[in-house]
């Protein structure tokens, strides 16, 4: 399995992948599922995978060599007028690498199967985020909807759903998704450390801060800790229940 | 979709069930997924369901119809010797009931599948909590798992995980539920209001207070939006994460 999540803000966009990738329990491996490409000044576009690792690695390696051969730059994401554009290329690549993975000719075999969370912001528009699905179509993050999950989403849903706010600033955003990621590393075993960040600011138009938070981080054994005794606080502190008069 | 849990705890144990069946999200329906039996002074049994309606009204039925009718009340889960024997009648009771469904003869066709959780006290042996599986075998609560969810199982975890503790008290408990159901009713559209708790009393031998959450029931809308709050307060009271330094 996977977690990461993609974060839209008033200041910008946040993203969040962990590494962890396995097949059955017994074989667990550490790879990058975020991949950024910027020309600074112009465009900065981030990534993020989740499914079939060599799916997702085929559709990354894929971006990755049209952007650079000169000769093959068309169609390039460096090259997209919109992340709309991006994000239909970021489509139309998947879908090709799924149907290609299925001799049969089957369009939506789980077993290659990867969703895909692409943002950024390309000069003369504004930041957009999109979830790309394996058929190829996606869908753009708005107000009502202003973050996406793929992979375990669920564990880590409640808190996003209820401390999001689109004014947070960048460090706070990134304190939130380390709770819910740890809400989700301590249910799915499947879910692990490092966790890789990457921050753009709105209107920068290049790559913002980023970095990995590692399995001895210090800050995240404090998170992790110290939600614990957070939660049971909050719990403690909601009116009682009582069985009388009902 | 269906949400229930068992927990078990040193003075007894309670269940917590919601009632919405779906077939699809355009036909939901309300219907009692708690199910009681007991004996005053000698046993008290306490069943909720997951799955296919049908499958699982005809396991109740099957278990209820053979402890009314003192003819056929051999094999019956009022003359069960243990709870363990309870559980795998109700094992037993389910695997007839999905393999009669499946007529090709399909051991565990999904469609029909089910998940039980059992529990209650007979005279003679602690209190005992069981989560039957749709194959008919069982798996039994220990001190190290003290609690089963079935049904939409993963929203409602984390506050469950964190916050439960074995010297509870029952009311605390129920609050305790009820923000665990509370987290998954906003997640997912198939697990929905009213809520039937029902506690039992470690050595009574007796059903205890029981109820239903109904849909506008006051503490409930204050467990709700205290909850959020609560959250944030929580998410607040953490340690910032800072970029500088990294």
């Amino acid at each position: 399995m996977t977690y990461c999540v993609g974060l839209s803000l008033n200041r910008g966009l946040v993203f969040m992948s962990d590494t962890r990738t396995n097949a059955g329990v017994d074989n667990i491996s550490v790879f990058k599922k975020m991949f950024t490409w910027q020309q600074r000044g112009e465009r900065a576009i981030v990534l993020m995978t989740a499914g079939n690792l060599a799916t997702t690695q085929a559709v990354v390696s894929l971006l990755d060599e049209r952007s650079k051969a000169p000769g093959e730059r068309h169609p390039t994401i460096l090259e997209a007028p919109s992340m709309f554009q991006v994000a239909r290329m970021v489509g139309e690549t998947l879908r090709e690498v799924v149907q290609g993975s299925s001799p049969s000719g089957q369009a939506a075999d789980a077993a290659f199967s990867a969703n895909i969370i692409v943002g950024g912001q390309i000069k003369g528009s504004e930041p957009r985020l999109f979830l790309v699905y394996p058929e190829g179509n996606f869908v753009e993050a708005s107000a009502d909807t202003p973050f996406f999950q793929v992979g375990e989403t669920k564990y880590g849903r409640p808190i996003l759903v209820r401390a999001y706010n689109p004014d947070m600033g960048f460090e706070d955003a990134i304190k939130l998704l380390l709770v819910s990621f740890d809400s989700t590393i301590k249910a799915n075993l499947s879910v692990g450390l490092p966790l890789d960040y990457q921050i753009y600011e709105r209107d920068t138009f290049e790559l913002g801060p980023w970095g990995r938070i590692e399995n001895n981080d210090r800050y995240f054994a404090e998170i992790s800790e110290g939600w614990s005794e957070a939660l049971r606080n909050a719990f403690h502190s909601l009116p009682n229940f009582t069985l009388d008069g009902r």
